[in-house]
């Protein structure tokens, strides 16, 4: 999206002209006028050209998951079912086809050819490659000047990054995972037992990609998840994400203990040819850290993880998640779905931040993480949670090392626990911080945290709130043109040009929104005050004076620029003063 | 205030007893059933014994400032008017009331004895002095285990700390503002010559302090100034600040140049007099430092600050405040009113952060500093502003090394430009960071920061916001008991102890109005679950049956927890297995 600034009338001829600025847009066609939407039909399938041109996948004659089989059997959900789902794409026999694969191979492929471009902003096109900004500190990051294909390419080869891009969800716009670019953020989106309808979650996955979320993860409990998740991804010009084990749970009705491998096993080859682009799968749960939690302030918090900890110790057997990785990698390698590693004893309180029992999670995780890339799939893992300030660089740093660079995804993490219904707060601080230290993806938290299901005002909220802390940590670590948005709107604010600064905002519709609670005419657009101060009181216009009288007195030392105020001054006062023009 | 969850029904046998909770309240009188609040007879002098037991001030028999006399004798503004106002107090000749001065003397006062006993919580009271939390990292503070009225003598004394309390204030319930107390809070409030009248700024500093403001600054610049004032400060349990300057400019009818040091000393007295606890005094704003922001991208953007450079331009002398400060410090001595030295070369864009002009002044406050110290006036030094994450702590290292530790007070500091109207968030990012570092006030954003005038959600919005990042910043720096409440609040969390979990947050009426906005039933207070995960998927519960079944499989390590689990689980289920009692 570029926001085009450079035919503002109220720009000063004294500065520097007003460059067009792109945007990262993650709302695909949605916000495209010429594409007509049809959520029937679903999004235009844009990969699957590059997908077929590999030559390496094959189309399957029917869905190899018998329960996805009985639901596209099934008479009585007809009027729930997308209309026309296509067969499903698998490798073929013996073949790897994730992006990682093709990396390690030396292979560019289109997908990491879009990131590049998509990575850089356009920024030489829009003449910002030069502007200065902040020194950055990232921590130890290995950021490029520019994005290459050959650097995306390279950073997924070692696992630096991750693509997710499953072959049965060809509608996404491709984005890429890793320290050394844009921090990404996700929104979680799903019904419960206790509310929400399909077309709530489809609304909510495109109000969410709206407001900027790179990602969706779909953590649907309710009794059409199948369904839910074909529309949302038939759909989504982002990738999705999903807990498998949720599903599988609803399949033996609610006991952990009854849950199986077989079952396990088809309701990931049912996902997986649906399209989800990448399952969180607790494998680090094991069963002699579960005891480390009983002493715990809240236990374990992660959904995910309790299942699991309950299996375990009801079979008392090891996790099967954790006895049947190898396996589980070979699917995922047949479609390219990536890992994200859950953190199923994340800590759920202050307390219980860094124990042992997250600890010792992380580390097999890093041991899991080893393995996947032994068979060239994706992996990002999986962090907290709830930790105090002070103690958030130790979980990246552990994670760094232990899980051998490859990307971290965080929940927040909340900062203090005392503010509910403030949580995408407790956490934005968090997750600023997280994100600058090296951190690749933020998983939002809305307002309703701990107390309830987020609606639509609760995921812009939150979407807002992680676009702010992913912008904030770009800013921080230094990353090349991250600070040109800042300065134009900050140039824009400086100049009056309100609809500039609304329009380069994060929420254009809010600007302008609490612009006109105070002075709701339009003329106030063109105003060089605005409310808060008053038109006698406005310190940017007392600046402007400030500069001419410099220019008059001669004691400014930039001339040029001087100079230019001074005439501007000058036709200010032949119009005769007038605030609004 | 005591949240008082010891005989909350539903506490787990096997755990810790739930101690009541001390939390640190701001509001006052305001939530104290006991009290009847007239705002036309104003709050109880609470200080007034304490400040006429010292001996060292004198009742004027006539009101000093030429402008307050002016005003009170106008017939026309007596419908404006507080009904009763008191006669000013003033030091007697050659006597110095400053806590500052009493503490170098070795003088305890019954204010310094009030602040240690606030600042402990009553944490030996209610039996939580021993709960363990995490190690802080405090970069260098010097944070006692408990606060003591000596503690808090020798921090004023060395000026590390201020206590503001003007004598003709004696409303207030005293508070300490330095970096090895709790992190304080301020809000602005104020009018504007667009919007808003005097009830309106009254009831915004109670609706201020009631969601827990520990200052209120009146930044007022409307036509009645003096008489809204007078009605804040007669009503205020919390120390107002103002930045009188605003108020000399109306008084020049906008006119920079035409302010007078006259005038300016008037201004001065007359809010001295009606009690203002600390000025924001802009002295630091040099000529020489004027053509340092010529090349800015948001030139000056402190109001205070664009005033005096437009009056040293215009004059082409140093700034007046500079030159009279020695004259400026006798005046506050005489009342105890703290410097709050502005910060009027702030950055306005992250473009602008640390920049030479902004350090330069940095630099004089510093000397200004020691010279208010010489006269035994207590001072806190302003900060920014807009600076990127990687750059806020140089902001409080150079600040301490300059200013010789004197509690910083920063605006923010917001972390990006991009998101006007969630600028309470881009700030509290920085807000929390810069606590952590050692920012003794953090001064709110609102929402409408750049857009608007907040009005009471803003408002709201803004201080929960700041007591979130002031707590976080608690938390961070290992202040002793600032986990208590987080403590209890996961606990009353993980207990479904819906109730103590809406009471012991900070806000608790938006907490139960989430809560209820999926769950409305009162049954749903007791509910073992809530909607986020519904009755079967609740990780919370999952992990009590996981503890039951490590105490069953002899798994645990905890007998004595787990045997209580047990016993729980079993009374559950004799009780019928019902989810709601």
């Amino acid at each position: 999206m570029l926001v085009d600034t450079s035919s503002s009338k109220n720009s000063k001829p004294w500065s520097r002209p007003n460059c067009a600025v792109t945007v990262y847009d993650t709302s695909g066609p949605y916000t495209d006028p010429k594409v007509e939407i049809d959520l029937e039909r679903g999004l235009a399938p844009l990969r699957a050209a590059w997908i077929h041109a590999r030559g390496d996948t094959e189309e399957l004659a029917e869905e190899t998951s018998a329960y996805r089989r009985a639901r596209l059997g099934d008479p009585s959900l007809a009027a729930l079912r997308f209309p026309s789902p296509k067969k499903p794409l698998r490798a073929k026999a013996g073949r790897r086809v994730t992006q990682m694969h093709y990396a390690k191979q030396g292979i560019v492929t289109p997908e990491m050819e879009y990131v590049a471009i998509r990575g850089n902003l356009c920024r030489e096109a829009t003449r910002h490659e030069l502007d200065p900004q902040h020194p950055g500190e990232s921590w130890g990051a290995a950021i490029p000047r520019a994005v290459t294909p050959e650097f995306v390419r390279d950073e997924i080869a070692r696992g630096r990054a991750i693509l997710p891009a499953n072959i049965n969800h060809p509608e996404i716009e491709p984005l890429v995972i890793g320290r050394n670019f844009l921090v990404k953020i996700n929104a979680n989106i799903g019904n419960s037992a206790v509310s929400s309808s399909i077309e709530e979650e489809v609304e909510k996955m495109v109000w969410a990609v709206r407001w900027g979320s790179d990602t969706v993860m779909d953590l649907s409990t309710g009794a059409h998840i199948h369904e839910t998740r074909e529309w949302i991804l038939r759909n989504s010009p982002v990738p999705i994400g999903t807990v498998p084990i949720y599903q599988a749970l609803e399949k033996v009705d609610g006991r952990p203990e009854e849950l199986t491998w077989d079952l396990y096993r088809d309701t990931l080859i049912e996902q997986a040819e649906q399209g989800v682009d990448y399952f969180t799968i607790h494998a680090g749960v094991l069963l002699r850290f579960v005891p480390l939690t009983a002493r715990r302030r809240t236990g374990i918090v992660s959904r995910g993880g309790s299942i699991l900890a309950k299996w375990c110790l009801a079979h008392h057997e090891e996790n099967f998640l954790y006895t049947h990785w190898d396996e589980i990698c070979e699917i995922m390698a047949a479609y390219d779905v990536a890992f994200s590693i859950g953190d199923g004893l994340r800590p759920g309180s202050i307390a219980d931040a860094n124990d042992a029992a997250q600890f010792a999670e992380l580390e097999v995780q890093g041991g899991l993480t080893k393995r996947a890339w032994d068979q060239d799939v994706q992996v990002m893992n999986e962090g907290p949670g709830h930790v105090p300030m002070q103690r958030i660089r130790e979980n990246q740093e552990k994670q760094l090392a232990w899980c051998h660079e490859a990307p971290f995804y965080t929940l927040g993490p909340l900062t203090t626990d005392i503010a509910p219904g403030y949580d995408h707060i407790t956490s934005g601080i968090g997750a600023a911080m997280i994100g600058w230290y090296g951190t690749a993806m933020l998983c939002y938290v809305t307002p309703k945290e701990h107390l309830g299901l987020p609606d639509r005002d609760d995921v812009r909220e939150g979407v807002i709130t992680y676009k702010i802390a992913a912008h904030a940590a770009d800013l921080a670590k230094g990353l090349p043109g991250a600070q040109i948005r800042d300065d134009a709107l900050s140039k824009a604010r400086f100049e009056f040009r309100w609809e500039d600064h609304f329009n380069l905002s994060l929420d254009p519709e809010r600007a302008r929104e609490y612009h006109d609670a105070t002075l709701p005419a339009e003329g106030a657009k063109a105003a060089h005050f605005c409310s808060m101060c008053g038109p006698k009181f406005c310190a940017m216009e007392i600046t402007q004076q400030v500069r001419d009288y410099a220019a008059q007195q001669g004691v400014g030392t930039e001339e040029a620029l001087s100079t230019g105020m001074h005439e501007k001054s000058e036709e200010f006062a032949e119009g005769g003063g007038e605030i609004y023009r």
